[in-house]
């Protein structure tokens, strides 16, 4: 796809135990661990009314993700027919954004600290939403 | 800021009646319209298997929105405090991705209508996700 194209900055960065994409579990429910937000020092006045209890929308950049892939076997599971990855949660798909809806359980002068997200160590963050 | 950055490219764009920012509905209860997704021709693969009845969270880029604003009078009422956006659902904000869950109500072949859209006429589309 060329035509027009859009510049997404991080506004922060995931810092997780979980280091690697292969050990990431598919879904939140499945024992992901605790995780940091750790905010760009520029993204820091926007940060500045989340509190402890909040349940936000984690926008993330999936940047280990493969942008060309269009079909998928869904949960990578071969003995079902594939799909496109429109109507799947892959994470290889045209514009590799992750939705992460998660509640806040610590906040301090650099970051937040969440509950259950499956996004490995490094991932860059774009956006947090209140869950509406 | 600065430091890395990544590229999304539009996998479609809205048709939509509303086609002023001014006009648009803030939330989408407010008697949003229907609007179709025509999609980008090289992203018809991934969206083969989309059905009416889908719920489905469509992820926009707000193309008219401003970037560098990082705190707003939520719902613009100036009576009330200012918020840092990542507590709002102000379309300016630093990477302007719209997150709009919808339900799809046709199927053609070069795109699909969804429901109660609050999103303007033009406003490029990154990505679609089934509603968990």
């Amino acid at each position: 796809m060329t035509d027009p194209c859009y510049e997404v900055r991080p506004i922060g960065w995931i810092s997780s135990v979980l280091t690697d994409r292969s050990a990431a579990p598919r879904q939140p429910e499945e024992n992901a661990p605790a995780a940091r937000v750790v905010f760009h020092p520029a993204a820091l006045p926007a940060a500045a009314d989340l509190r402890v209890g909040d349940d936000v929308v984690l926008l993330t950049w999936l940047h280990q993700s493969r942008r060309d892939v269009l079909s998928v076997h869904p949960r990578g599971d071969t003995s079902r027919p594939q799909q496109g990855v429109f109507s799947t949660r892959s994470p290889d798909r045209p514009n590799p954004i992750g939705l992460h809806t998660v509640t806040i359980t610590e906040v301090s002068a650099d970051g937040i600290t969440v509950r259950h997200l499956e996004a490995i160590d490094g991932t860059p963050v774009l956006d947090i939403k209140p869950v509406r």
